[in-house]
């Protein structure tokens, strides 16, 4: 119930406005950002010498368009300017990009890691030194302007502490705080939950652009959820909404790393999967291990099936009670679960048939992820590039070049 | 991705805001307005005398303040004058009300019916009959500005038509609109699931003003859900969100209405309850049958009490799970789970303690509805002011005194 925005919000947020355009659709005239942003074209022509000269996005003539007449100008983000720093904590690999504005990945490293715990000092020394290795590379004109990171874990709203991760052996991590200290860009690094970073991602770039009220599940050790409910994410009143790898789906089932039973992520994560499959044991983990057993399935081996087949059946309880609870317009499957879903998609579908309500389903539609295992480094790269969508011009303005 | 607002939104919202605070938070000071709002003296008084001249508010000089100096001028709602027509149809009741601008309840008709089929010309006709009989009754400067309803039902977004209410009988009624033609007062009659609109009321006027994160349980026969995430109500692709009462909770459970087994409603709605009480029969149903189980507990008997225990391990199984998916600020037991909550409660919060992940329940707080059964009610005539307080001076120049 406050009172509206100001002119200078107004001039902010269509600033925000034509450069989000730019960043997730590319290149793109001035006449069409006039039509799409409902504004005339002198106002179109000012923001965009705003952000030009802010060196945020540059103009030019497009090629030949056969049409007579003089073409619109086309408006370019300055990709290989303007950057951010984007990380990505799983279970079995660290990986550290350098993303242009436009979301091009510039520059990259990865590196596997054991499982275990969630050793601070050692994560944010690698994650660092591979932000160092590709910061030198860059020319002297580029800016960063953000950084951020996704981790397999419950991160807390306002401070970015990982508060738990079961799967990384973490609790109370002060993790962006740390990794902003050793980055030295005199940046915040803004930290989100991996499922939560993904469905950004999926939302922003992949297959759930333009839908509004979709479920992203994502698998690795255990399932996490991001929820995009009216164009925005669930956030919950801590920042941990989403959580639906705990959601009960079967009372008195397997043992869950959180203590309680039959857990959605107990009854089909990897451990669930590999120990029906009668492949659990040391070093058997990771996608490759769950590849292994759909591709087994796939060739007639009928342990595999039953395993993907009773997996499925709780995979599809869990995404009815979702439908059920969300009416989502889609549900995407990520990380671990695209495999899981593609070797048992007759069985998510029954369940979802019989436990749904058949107006919540009648318009969802099943999806793997569009940008599989890139899913959660691109979200961090959105989430990184969150501040200077916002104001553009306060960030460049702070940042050094 | 549409640009800011113009003049004359801000214009808009501004008016909509401060009628909004006038609304919700019954009479205000120039002073507090101008606090909290942000704006300026000037500013609110030329919103103020806008919404003066069109009969929303009215000035007047504060009683006695016992301070010096000339007193802020006081902004009331013109609750006698400005008023909405809002409606609930329970399973086992109709009530129409006739609602001031400030949500003074001016005038009230209910009438108990017969659990069965939704006839739509009967319920209709009863309710427009209602409101004949009240609009009779008052002065001639009055203005109807809106009608809404209640219905223990999915309503379609868009159109209102009531998809489906197993409870109701209902299947693709188009209630909204028979109710409309019937009113004769030209205007729109807005429908709202009662469990959503149970919800708006508690966040507006009830336990959870000011709570941005909440999830409202509401029961009569079927268990519906209302969520609000981030302050705003969960709609769902098809306006169908919330509609918890079909979680499974206990795979191969109790048969459901819906043709599931084990959902949430299913193990602890009305007839769960009366059954494991053995209390189930002909004309034992509604508010006071489950009240008598409540008590009947209270005094001793052992059949009552297992049976509320064994419905509050269900209600607190589906609880934690929606803690778990949302991490909720507050939830909300309203109708009959108001009564099965309080007797219940241990079970509840046990159940919540092994099956929600700690950080999520951390600080959740479990509350039973401050409307009790006014509830869906007040959310009705909170609908159907909605549109006023969107657009305070375009509803006033649209109706006819």
């Amino acid at each position: 119930m406050r009172a509206g925005p100001s002119q200078e919000d107004i001039r902010r947020h269509n600033l925000g406005a034509l450069l989000r355009h730019v960043h997730l659709g590319g290149p793109i005239s001035r006449a069409e950002l006039t039509s799409k942003m409902g504004l005339n074209r002198s106002t179109i022509m000012a923001l965009t010498s705003d952000l030009t000269a802010a060196g945020l996005v540059r103009e030019e003539l497009p090629r030949e368009t056969g049409r007579a007449g003089r073409p619109s100008l086309v408006v370019r983000p300055e990709s290989a300017r303007v950057y951010v720093f984007a990380f990505d904590v799983g279970p079995d690999r660290l990986v550290a990009a350098r993303v242009g504005l436009g979301g091009v990945i510039l520059d990259r490293r990865e590196t596997t890691r054991e499982r275990g715990k969630f050793a601070l000092d050692e994560l944010a020394g690698v994650l660092s030194g591979f932000a160092r290795q590709m910061r030198r590379k860059t020319r002297d004109d580029t800016v960063c302007v953000g950084a951020a990171a996704a981790v397999s874990g419950g991160v807390r709203k306002g401070d970015g502490v990982v508060t738990f991760g079961p799967n990384l052996m973490a609790h109370d991590v002060p993790f962006g705080e740390e990794l902003g200290r050793r980055l030295g860009l005199g940046l915040p690094v803004s930290v989100g939950n991996d499922a939560n970073l993904a469905a950004l991602a999926e939302h922003s770039r992949g297959v759930g652009v333009a839908v509004r009220d979709l479920i992203c599940l994502h698998g690795d050790v255990g399932i996490g959820g991001g929820i995009i409910t009216g164009g925005h994410l669930l956030g919950g009143f801590d920042g941990y909404g989403g959580e639906v790898g705990h959601m009960v789906v079967n009372p008195g089932g397997r043992e869950c790393s959180c203590g309680s039973h039959g857990c959605l992520e107990a009854e089909v994560g990897e451990r669930a999967l590999l120990e029906l499959a009668g492949r659990y044991g040391p070093g058997q983990h990771g996608r490759d291990a769950v590849r292994a057993v759909v591709d087994a399935a796939d060739r007639g081996d009928i342990v595999a099936q039953e395993a993907l087949s009773r997996v499925g059946d709780w995979l599809g309880l869990g995404v009815a009670n979702l439908v059920n609870i969300f009416n989502p317009e889609m549900v995407i499957f990520g990380g671990m679960l695209r495999e899981v879903y593609l070797g048992s998609a007759a069985q998510v579908r029954s369940r979802l048939a019989l436990h749904a309500m058949a107006p919540q389903r009648e318009h969802v539609r099943l999806r793997t992820s569009a940008l599989g295992d890139h899913a959660t480094l691109v979200g961090a790269a959105e989430l990184a590039f969150a501040h200077v969508l916002a104001d553009p011009l306060e960030v460049l303005a702070r940042v050094s070049i």
